[in-house]
């Protein structure tokens, strides 16, 4: 993974350890996306500039639906998970008297339009632990939304959830390229994930998965920009029968050349090796932190690290004056490393003397 | 205009009269974006990358704001103008029975969320020509949706939907930045425009006006992310009260860093004397295409010129070939011009050459 490190400039300064906020920018990433730039500059944003967009954009749905084991027709491209979570959470007509299991441990961009459809369409929302959101589905519920991965502590959604007869919408931000995912083995509806995380890519880019059996019952009014098939027949005009109707039409050359640049990064240098270096450099971090007495708080074999501090927020500050890239998590006493195959032992040993 | 004109690298090769698609990148626009991608490169996108973020889309914001007239409070930033189309019109809740009337030449992006409208809410849509829209409000009309400046022919919204009791949504892709907009002296609740034609700016920017009397009738939930002002109380977080709720998250730096400088380069030239001349320029090739025997379709005092020509796209491509670079409207007879303060009498002089 040397090669695969030397990619990432920011390395040479920092132990850059927040990929679950942002990953880290590659030279090639940066370069495609000037090349865009500088095109666009030098040429107008015309013609021969819109065709690229197209074929970015099936080479970006590909790259991204080849993560996530979906096929390219059932991913739309979107600029966050929470515009995903969002355009399933407002698509699917849920009424009054209807229920949304959730845990009681999720992002903000799921808190937002749950609290909106609690407020805005009278449905209840009820919060439990993540290990138990399976379990807690009653006869009103009518959908799970929660994390695959929890961005607090890096546990793992129930694969019992897989089981369940109502669609289940997954918070993947943590999870697509991070971990191995594979939506069909995880039986969910709807996955949504983001592309400046763990994929490495510019920021406004994302995926959100809908599974075959639910495109015709997600319609294209709640989200935003509706993708035409037929834009020329006017009022006439059919938006795409599957996931493409979802697309966000927003996304610039540079944008997309940028999310391209960075996916084929880490697909050099492998997916599975990619994973298994993640995942065992975050064991390995975790059981470092717990040989100098942190309390590091319960995860699974993911790629974050959350471990309890008197005072995250100035314990943050002092990281980053000696060079270490971490994030605290307001509203609770966590720090958390976001470890990728990018890291090594080197950014550990200074995250631990930082923590001294 | 010279100064203005010689920001604009593609001026030099082409006779670039397109904006109403994409406006041109200042060689500031490109240099800003190419600086935030650098940053992140270099630096990473955490601590001070965000509150650089935060900066940017104050800026940003204050400049979209005074382009339309309006408090910064009042606009969203998004990122298109369809994206503010839909978050309106999914957001008001209209319901089976109830009426939109449109203009029979709207741009795909409002057609989109129309035809999802009528086909998932069971509104009625009804279409009549641009002028005549706000005569064509009857008692179950209970939105106008409609262009504010005309995509295909250049016309104008009929000054009377000021005076209308119901509220009014207007396109304003081809007005913001275009031509002077005051969205009270409009009296519209809603505007939505884009930041990537008039503006200058890069693909992935846009504003939503939301006059302040709309603000509460208009919930969160329908678009996509939800911007909350608390995000640390978890499901009792409150989102915005004001526009800023409808926020699109997704905005990268480079996106946002390149909407305000290329926002600065046309306030410095000065907004009024960019309005009169590209206005000027507008009316002048409308002259000199009739003076050639071409039939100029019925236009208003803006930047659009559009004319029938026997084969559009045919005739796109061969200008294409002489370097002037035009639009040809799928779906109908014309050819369109757009015409901005950048632009000069010898880009008309190569159209017309071109046209021969």
């Amino acid at each position: 993974m040397d090669d695969l490190r030397a990619e990432f400039p920011v390395l040479e300064h920092y132990a850059f350890l927040n990929a679950g906020t942002c990953g880290p920018l590659a030279r090639t990433t940066a370069q495609a996306m000037r090349a865009e730039v500088d095109q666009a500059l030098a040429e107008g944003r015309a013609g021969a500039h819109f065709e690229r967009m197209l074929a970015l954009r099936d080479r970006q749905r590909a790259a991204y639906a080849g993560v996530v084991g979906a096929r390219p027709e059932d991913v739309a491209l979107t600029t966050s998970t929470s515009e995903g979570m969002v355009r399933v959470l407002a698509g699917l007509g849920l009424r009054a008297g209807q229920e949304i299991v959730t845990s009681d441990a999720e992002h903000p961009g799921l808190l937002g339009p749950l609290a909106a459809a609690r407020e805005h369409l009278g449905v209840r929302v009820r919060a439990v632990p993540l290990a138990d959101v399976a379990d807690a589905v009653g006869p009103e519920t009518a959908l799970v939304a929660c994390s695959h991965v929890g961005w607090l502590r890096g546990d793992l959604a129930p694969a019992a959830l897989g089981e369940l007869e109502i669609p289940v919408l997954l918070d993947g931000a943590q999870g697509a390229g991070a971990i191995p995912v594979d939506v069909r083995a995880l039986g969910c509806a709807f996955y949504a994930a983001a592309g400046q995380k763990w994929l490495c890519g510019p920021i406004g880019t994302g995926l959100l998965y809908v599974a075959r059996e639910w495109q015709e019952r997600l319609p294209a009014l709640g989200p935003t920009y509706v993708n035409l098939e037929t834009p020329a027949e006017g009022l006439a005009a059919r938006a795409y029968r599957d996931a493409r109707a979802h697309d966000s039409g927003s996304a610039s050359n540079e944008t997309l050349a940028g999310a391209v640049a960075a996916h084929d990064v880490l697909a050099a240098a492998g997916w599975d090796a990619v994973h298994v270096q993640a995942r065992t450099g975050a064991a390995r971090l975790a059981e470092l932190l717990r040989e100098r007495g942190f309390d590091v708080a319960p995860r699974a074999e993911t790629t974050l690290v959350s471990w309890s501090v008197a005072e995250p927020e100035a314990a943050k500050a002092r990281a980053l004056e000696a060079g270490v890239i971490i994030r605290d998590l307001p509203g609770t006493p966590y720090l958390r490393a976001s470890v990728g195959a990018w890291n090594d032992e080197g950014d550990f040993e200074r995250l631990l003397a930082a923590l001294d």
